[in-house]
Formats: structure tokens, sequence, C-alpha cells
């Protein structure tokens, strides 16, 4: 009910104070509650911010990097808009008091803002508040016939969830510090308030440990964070509102650990950094001594230089064939009663888990950890879902969610905008029960991310994630969502976020040339395959060698374009097309159909294009098919089944992945086929 | 004679080892001795690097740097590429001895690069020269059919001037760390090799100084450099071979000292930063002792804090209002025999010299410091001219040419590339005045840039001033010039520059929309106006507050569709025109007269959009006259007479500066009218 209420808010166009054209809010996530007024508060270089009530060296520098932002986004120079008294500000900002030092779980977060046409007012509990009030003021503010403005406005504002966070997997490849830093402007942009940070596995161990040198010296191939890094990170991210959760896989998934120290390992070693993806036979031997020794001294180390409660240790994906083939942990498992891998596993967490809280942290780990021995304060992290985490919370265990929350694996933004934590099993609990539900992470896990590529897997997407976690459970408007989500990604650019930039220099790589026309009409209707499809198959075997320079690489996990072609096709066979819309179809189509011919003199010219000739012959054989529906129906003909029969099955044929692609247009040409032959193409199987 | 050679070279067509495409070489600056070979050489992961010869942790860094570039243009993973021994190196670079610790003018620069099919060869007397090789061999990878390659070739290479610059004005707009960073990644790309950092004026103080604190304090609005900052960037330009030269504007250009020290001032003071741009009358009082004092310790500090043999005193563009107003000053005058303030300022001059060689270093400035009774030690930076800069050399001074550089003047990149510091006077000096000619420095003054459009204030012209320092004097083909432009611009981009980046945000911001092809289609049609006009037609004077927002802000200096568009009227013109061209001209010509009813609705939804409608307006007129022209083309009709008079009026009228745009279509419209009528359009004023 509330949802319907607030979507009623934001349709509600507002009206500027002289122009006769209607404007509309675009904030995501979408507050609690909007009440939108009457007018707009002009944003011009003599805007001031002050500060009332509470303050501090932090929330001065809250405003500060806020006034930053906005001077960005409007094109001011660093001498405009400044901080003043709050008497005379436009903007004033109110807070009680400071947020905790080191930032907690469940901190107050809320906020309320109210423009009007003269000033606006800020009140917070703390900074946190004031810092996630601040980014919806920057979502308000835009380009007015009277100049910037935010239009007059009430908001009443509070997160559903309490942790919502970004995972980023640098032990497969390793994310340099500023890319990272530019990950945080958008987590603070879209109000998520958790970085997880996955620093070691297989294929690297990223973080110098003083007291364990060979752990980042021989298991990061020199890439990895000095702990000052380390510390600057945590300091940025503070700034933000963003707590700082470090991750250490184990006892599995930390083959780089055993390079420099195999006695670690169940295994008779020596090791080498993986290169390859997947799960591996390396664990730790969770019946040595020496292993607690170690982990108690280096989690010591660790749990000083990441200040923040939470401490991850991973725990998933030990398939147990180093324990089985240990003969010593074998009668160490008869000699304790272990009568499992799992057993002999919740042992080990058992142990870490005393050693975690001896050094003052609270445990966080992936579903794995989950057994009823374990200590009831620890947090379980799930990838099952939510009847897992329901399962966890009847047992009195908190949980998050990243289960339908993985970017890596290219859903589209409205699947992952679905999936809500507090559904299936968990929609049954208790209220008390539900309070152990405390959110979700986005997880980019990253097999496949450079630096170059990584924002355009995070970004949008994960602002849809981000939406879903903060806001009413009841906002489930997909087209709502899209359109929010495209306005939000365009305004992350201004962040430096290179989701959208570094297409077209990926595209002229690829091409070898500047003139990329064709090449970006083909790009911009195909997407990755999903899920663990590209694995699965490759033609070659990808390891952390591979370059990641291909049409896959760079072709992004959405296709926009696609997405607004099939609302054209889908309001053509309701009927409710327009002849602008039916001539964006016929228009989209003959593009596509004359692609191929100009897309051939590149190929020739680009090793990186030839794996992609057979898909865009398939676009073009799927655009004239198209076009040749269009023309049945513009005659108002019903097309002979056996044509439709043909047709369906070559864009059965079209649909397949090649090239490890999906050619997203194909769905809507057999919804035209079907339209123009009263004919259903055949299941998929 | 040796151009051509060059050039018929370069345009020779290279066949990769299998594919029957041939490629171009895009090399900029164009090397002095470039001789093509059959075949390429293939770059994969495994591509490596070796040292022979001389070896040392800086030239180790700079083939580090080399392959972190070579990656990110190949979107090879970290782990790609590596450094190896010399012997299995895929590239062995050889060097006879390190460049010197503090880089010197004149250095041996000077490289041979030779690539086979199975490997390449860099050899150079010292790192300078193997810097410059691996730049050139960075811009020999292209995509190709095979792989990425470099393609077979010889290239011996050395600079024609040793002093190849690009200044930043960082005093009127303070520009961050980071930005100059990226720009001094785009300097060493086109092999320029001294940042001229212009860090006071009258708008700003812009390095911390210990000595003298209020100079930073009070001097920069908080907008200034650290020392360790500075100390952080001269490092980062001596590992891209790039010396730092540091300017601190006397006795004039510094009102921002006497904000903390009106004691140095020849007038009363007190004394505020100046916020509008232009000259003014502060000055230092020359007749002081206390002046000297200031300065010997200044001078001193900040000979420390740059450790480069040149230390820049501006000098310019003194107006002597202060002195003439002082009666102490013209006391002193009378006293010592000094009959103009020009006599003062050389008397400063003199005195200032010899501060600055006690402190170690040789004093350069601009043309007005030049006068006979300096010490011939001294460089002169001549904004005045070749001829200027010969009378200096035939005086036995040193000179380097920055007119004809100044990017700030929104020249088209030919009329910079026309620029040569050997014509004029100097062509015809001796060859021991022509030793005397350095080189030159392109100049970013900064009364119109931010952070957010300097990039494309500099970038990609400076690449062909950077090509007229380096290259051949004989190097002037211009299509050739702006062939390889292209090609460098979008390399650029690699290096995180911001020159095309930044247009699509700066333009959504001005639509207030996310859908800007209108606005593009209007934006990449107009140019800043040129020179000085923006501030002598401007409606509101501009100040350093002015927010540089506005389509002018956005806008390129030189607008590459109108240069196409331009040489496609030209060859239609010219019967050289096939019927591709021909449809081009006709699409472009209606693409524009469509574009005013496709911008309108934008128009009154944002205030940034106002000032641009009677540009739009008239380019919806001119291209309609296009097109009629056109028609009588077309049909083989001369166009009556009238017509074309008629037409003559309103394209002499579209032709002014509106909105401080010019509309850089009109010129060839009216092309096509002449041809269209035969009629010459009248003489403009």
């Amino acid at each position: 009910m509330r949802a319907i209420f607030v979507i009623l808010m934001v349709c509600f166009a507002f009206l500027s104070s002289s122009a006769s054209e209607p404007r509309q809010i675009s904030l995501m996530p979408m507050p609690a509650s909007v009440q939108m007024k009457t007018g707009q508060l002009v944003i011009d270089p003599s805007f001031t911010v002050g500060i009332s009530g509470h303050s501090d060296a932090r929330l001065q520098h809250t405003a500060e990097l806020f006034l930053s932002n906005l001077r960005r986004q409007t094109g001011m120079t660093a001498l405009d808009m400044k901080m003043a008294d709050a008497a005379q500000s436009k903007l004033v900002v109110h807070s009680e008091r400071t947020s905790k030092e080191v930032q907690e779980l469940g901190e107050d977060e809320s906020y309320s803002l109210e423009i009007s046409l003269v000033g606006a007012k800020l009140d917070a509990v703390t900074t946190l508040g004031i810092m996630r009030g601040l980014q919806t003021f920057l979502q308000l503010v835009q380009t007015t016939s009277d100049g910037f403005a935010a239009p007059a406005i009430l908001i009443h504002d509070q997160p559903r969830f309490p942790w919502r966070g970004l995972m980023i997997d640098v032990g497969r490849h390793f994310i340099p510090l500023d890319v990272l830093k530019r990950n945080l402007d958008g987590m603070a942009a879209v109000k998520l308030n958790v970085f997880h940070w996955h620093l070691s596995d297989n294929q690297g161990f990223r973080v110098e440990s003083k007291k364990f040198p060979k752990l980042h010296e021989m298991g990061s191939d020199g890439l990895y964070y000095r702990q000052d890094e380390v510390r600057e990170l945590i300091a940025y991210a503070r700034d933000r509102g963003i707590r700082v959760v470090p991750e250490f896989d184990m006892p599995g998934h930390s083959t780089a650990w055993f390079v420099g120290y195999p006695e670690l390992a169940s295994g008779p070693g020596p090791y080498q950094i993986e290169r390859k993806w997947g799960i591996f036979d390396p664990a730790m031997d969770p019946t040595q001594e020496r292993t607690y020794k170690f982990l108690d001294s280096f989690i010591g180390e660790m749990a000083k230089l990441f200040p923040d409660q939470y401490f991850h240790i991973g725990g998933d994906e030990v398939n147990g064939k180093e324990w089985d083939a240990n003969a010593n942990i074998q009668t160490f498992m008869r000699a304790h009663g272990l009568k499992s891998n799992q057993d002999l596993q919740a042992y080990f967490n058992t142990r870490v888990q005393k050693i975690v809280s001896k050094h003052g942290k609270t445990m966080i780990g992936w579903d794995e950890i989950l057994r009823p021995d374990l200590s009831k304060d620890i947090v379980v992290q799930s990838w099952r879902g939510q009847d897992s985490l329901a399962a966890a919370a009847q047992q009195g265990y908190r949980g998050l969610l990243s289960f339908g929350y993985y970017v890596d694996l290219n859903w589209p933004a409205a699947r992952h905008y679905a999936v809500d934590p507090m559904s299936g099993d968990a929609a049954n609990l208790s209220p008390e029960e539900k309070q152990r539900i405390l959110g979700g992470e986005a997880c980019m896990w990253s097999e496949y991310v450079s630096p170059e590529n990584i924002d355009s897997r995070i970004w949008p997407r994960t602002a849809a994630i981000a939406e879903r976690l903060w806001s009413a459970q009841d906002m489930t408007d997909v087209n709502s969502m899209y359109q929010r989500l495209e306005i939000v990604s365009r305004w992350l650019d201004w962040l430096g976020l290179t989701h959208n930039s570094s297409y077209g220099p990926m595209l002229r790589r690829i091409a070898g040339l500047n003139d990329i026309s064709a090449l970006r009409t083909f790009a911009d209707v195909v997407e990755p395959v999903k899920d663990y499809t590209r694995e699965e198959i490759a033609a070659v075997e990808a390891t952390s060698l591979s370059p990641l320079n291909r049409v896959i690489d760079a072709a992004r996990p959405e296709s926009d374009t696609a997405r607004r072609f099939a609302d054209l096709v889908d309001a053509l066979i309701a009927g409710r097309a327009d002849s602008d819309a039916k001539s964006e179809i016929r228009a989209w189509l003959t593009r596509w159909q004359e692609n191929q011919t100009k897309l051939q003199p590149l190929e020739t010219q680009s090793f990186l294009l030839k794996e992609i000739v057979p898909v865009s012959q398939d676009l073009t054989a799927v655009a004239t098919v198209g076009l040749q529906a269009l023309s049945y129906l513009d005659r108002g003909e019903r097309a002979p089944s056996s044509w439709a029969t043909q047709q369906f099955a070559l864009l059965e044929q079209a649909q397949r992945p090649k090239a490890q692609l999906l050619l997203m247009v194909v769905p809507s040409v057999q919804k035209l086929v079907e339209a123009s032959s009263g004919q259903r193409a055949p299941a998929q199987k």
C-alpha cells in the first residue's frame, strides 16, 4: 500500500516556478516517504551550507565533500558554493550527535529533508543520516529553465535493512586502489553501507602481512595492498559512511596462502598460485595446532588493521579431497568422533570463531559455516537463498542474502530487483526472527573483470540491488526502476565510474579503428552468456592470464537497446504502438539487417572480431525475419504457417550462444513472427 | 626533401603476414626516419621485455611502465607480459648509460627501433632515448587479423628541438594534481619534455612556502600544492622523461603574493586575491631592499624544491601604474637614472637574476625581460613571435617560442602546426644563432578551464605542436597531420585523458537529460570564439567565480565535423566527390536543418540552452540554404544571382558570434552558394 502511495508521489510532476514544462524527480533508492511541494530552490554559485546543532570535523568534512560533488555536478568552480553560518545558509544541516568512531551495524541512518523555495533543511540523528540525506539532495538537483534547482519537497527516509553491501573479489583479479575508491563513491551515491573486501583466494593473497610476509610476497604476484593503503581505503570509506569488512577465505579457497606457508595445508605441497578458476583441493589442516597458532597471530594482526566489528572467514566450498587423502587427518577425525568433512570443518570453524572472538571481532562466513554448535553471535552470508537464511534465523543466527545478487552472473537488473531477502521461507518468520535478517550484498566475483570493465559489471545494476535493500519491500515497479536506473547510470559518470566511458575505447581496441559505429550497433544488442555458462562452453579454458579484451568483455551485462526494442514490440503487439514506435521498430530492424555488411570489412582486420562473425550474421538474418514479419503485420495479412515454422527454426538457432554471446533481440523478433502468423513458437527445451 | 621521403614511407601500407588488407601506421610525432619492412611482430600475453647493456632501477621502472601501458592498450591482465632476460625477450632495450639524475636541457633523446617478425630492438644512448622509443613502440601496436602486432620497421629518431614544453597556468584556476598527472602522461605520449608550471598569478599563489606561509595561506583560497605533492609531481614527470620548470611571475601578475605580504607591493594595499581577468596594477616594489631579501629567501626555498636548472620569473605585462603613483619609487628612479618603467623593470630583473644565479639556477622569463644589460645565460620565452626570438638570438640570448602555441585561443590544430620557431627572421639566423632557439611551448592559460574541460583545450591539438617541435621542419602535410591526430586523440583515451570522455557528461548537464543527440549535433559544429574575443564580447564580465558549464565550455576548440564537412564540400566543388560523398553532404545538411525542431523542447527546460537558440536557428537556416544550393548543383542549374545575394546576407549574419560561439559550417555552405550561383560572396570586413 505504501509503495503505491510513493510511486504516485514520484510520478507526480512538479512545476518549476516559471516554466510550463513538468519535470520528474529520479531518486534511487526511493526514500520511505516523499511529498512533492510546489516550486523549487534555485542552486547557484552563491549556494551555501551551514551546520546547526552538533558539529565536528567529520561532519564538516562531510559537508565539504557534498559541496565538491555539487560543484562537479553543476560545473561550478572551486571558489563557488561555500560553508557558511547556519543562519545565513541555503542548506542547513542539523544532527544530534556524531556517528560512532568506528561505524557500527545498525547505527541510525534516518534523515528528513525539507526543501522550500528559499532554503533547505536536513535533519538527522547522526552524521550517517546526514550523509544519506546529502546524497538524496544531490540526486534532486536538476537543470531547469531557471537554473540548477531542487524541487520543493519533504522527505522522511530510513533504510529497510541495516546491512547493504557490495563485495568485490580482489583475489581472482587484483583490483587497484583507485578503482575501489571510485566504486566506493558509487556505493555512497546509492546509500550502500558495507564494502566487503574479499581479500584472499586460491589466485591471490592481497594484503601485506607484517607477521607473515610470505603471504603477500609469495602469494600475490606482487599485486597486493600495503597496510597504509588499506588504512587509506578504510578512511575513504568511512568518509562516505561505509564500513569495510575484510574476508580471508579459509580453510578452502586458500592456495595462495600455502605458496609461502605450505605447512598450513593438508596436502604435501609445494603449492603454486592457482591460475585456473573453479574449486580446488588445497585446504588448511584443521587438525594441527600450528594452524590455529598461525591464525591466531594472523587474525590478531588483521583485526587491528581492519577496525570493523565483523571479520569474514569465508568458509565456502571445501571439497575435502586433501583431508580424505591425509592419513593423519583421518586418524584425528576418528579420534575426535568427527564423522564427515563437514564435521571437521565445523570443528575448524569453532576453533577459528574463538580466535576471532578473542580478538574482539564477530565472525561472519558463507552458508557452509552454519552448524548448530557455533555460537549465536556469528552472521551467515547466504549464497544459497532465502530459505537457508530463514532456517538460520530460526536457529537464532543473523544472516544476509547474496543469493540473487551475484552481479558476475550477468543477470538483468530486473531479476536482481525481484529478489527480496524477506521472500520464500523468510516471509513466514516471526518478527523477532525477521530482525535477524540484516540485509544483503551484491557480489562481484572477479574471474572475468579487469580494472577496465569491472565498473560495467557492477553498475548500474547494483543500484537496483541498493534500492531493494534500502526502499520499501513493495517498491516493485520494474518500469520505474529502469527509468530511474538509466538516470542514475549517467549520474554515476560524474563520480568517475567508467561503466559508460570504457565501452568506446574497448570497442575501438577490438575494431582496431576509430570508427566503431557498426561494431557498436552489434555490441549494443548482445550480452555475455549468463550464470556460469562462460566457463561451461569455453573453447579454451580461461585462466587468470587470459586477456579480457574480447567482445564478451566489452558487451554490457544487460542490453538497454534490446530491452527498449522489446518494449516497442510488446506495445506493437498489444496494439499500443503509435506511428513513431512503428517506424522506430522498422529503423532498428533495418539497421541490424544492414549491419553485417558494414561490419565485414572490419572482421578481416581484427582477430578479436573473427569470433563474432556468426553472431553478426545471425543479427542480419534475424532482422530480416523481423522485417518480413512486420510487412505481414503492416499489410494485415496472416503469414503462412510454413514460413513461420521455418523462421522459428532460424530463431531457435540464433538464440544459441556463440562466441559466448547471446543475441538479445531474438525473443522480440520471435514475438513478431508469432503475431504475424498467429502461431506460437515451439517451446525451447 | 627529407619530409617527402618520410611521408612517402608512412603512406606505404604494410602487409601483415597473412591478411590481405593493407594497414597504415600512425606515428605522432613522426620520427626523423622511418623504413617500413615486410611482416609484423605479434604481441601476445607472452610478450617480454629485457634489458641489455646499461641497467638500473630507473630503466627497470621505465620498462615496467611501458609494459603497464602496453597491457592497458591491449587489454591484457596484470599477469601477462613480463620483464625477462634480454636473451629470451621479444623486445630488447639497450642503452649506453643512464640519463642525468636531474634531467638536463639537451640530453640525448635519440633512439633506434628495429622491429622484425621475431623480435624488436630498441637502442639509445640514454634512458631518455629509451623512453621516447618505447612511446613509439606503443603507437605502433595495432589490432590486426593475426593478433595485436607491430609492423616490421626500422626507425632512427631524434628531436629537432631540445625544449618541447607544455605550460599549464594553475594560478587563474587551480588544477588538481591528478589532472596534471594525466596531462603528463599525454605529454610523454607525444614526446614533450618540459612541464612549465605557471604557479602564481594575480588570482592565486599555488605552492606551499614554509618560509613565507602567508603566500599560500592567504593567497590561494586554500587551493595550493603541498611541498610533498610538488615533489610527487616532479618524480612522476621524471619517470616520464619530463623536466618541471616552475614559474613565479614577478614583479607584475603578483597580487596574490601581496594579500599576505603587502610590504612587497608598490601600492599602499591592502590587497585581495584578484577575481577578474586581465592586467592589473599591483607590482612588486623594485626599489626596496626588503623585496630582494624576501625574494632571496623565497627563491632559495623554491630552488631546493624544484630541482630543474631553469627558474622562470615571468616578468610579463607590468603596466607600471603602481610605480607611477609611488613617490618613493619615482625618487629612486631619478636617483638611479632610470628613465622609464622598462628601465626600472630591467633593474629589478638584474637584481633577481643575481639571486636566481646565486641559488644555482638559470633564469628564464617572458619577452619583456630581455634587455641588453642582462647576463647572456638567461632564456627568453617569446609570446611575441619569431622575430623577437631572432632578435634575442642575435644578441646572444637563448629563447623558445610560445607565440602561436597558445592553446587557450581556440585555434585549429593546423594553425598551430603552421607556426615554426625557425620561420620569419629566425630563418635568416646564422647556424650558431639558430642553436640558441631551443624550441617552444604550448601554453594553457586558464581563464576558462576547469578540471573538467582543461584536457579538451590541451588535447589533441597539443600533439600537433609536439610534432612541430620534434619532427622535421618540412613535415607540413596538414591532411596527414589531421589523420594521425584523430588516431592519437583516441589513443590518449587509454591514458585517462578526458578530452573525449567529458564531452557527453557536460552536454547531459546542459540538457538536463540523458538523450543529448540533438544537442550533440549542434555542439559538434560550433566552436568557442577565438583569441580574446570571449572577453571582448561578454555580456557579463567573467571572473574566477563564473561557472564553466556553458555550451562554450563544452564545445571543442576545433570542430572535427565542420572540418570533415568542409573537405567534402571542397571535393564536391572540385568535381572529386563520389556519390557517397554527395549523399553524406546531403545527410549532414538535412540533419542540421531538422535539428532546431529537435532541440527546441530542450530549450524550454534548461537555462543553459537559452543562449544558443539563435545559433541553433542559424544552423537550421544555413543548412536550408545549403540544401537549396545543392539542389541547384544537382540539377546543373545556375542559381539566380538575387537568390545568392540574399543567402550571402543570411550567411554573413550567421557567421557572427552569438553566445560567444561560432557556427563552423557557414564557410562551407557559402562555398556551395558560390558554386551554385557562379558568384563570389562579398568579402568580409
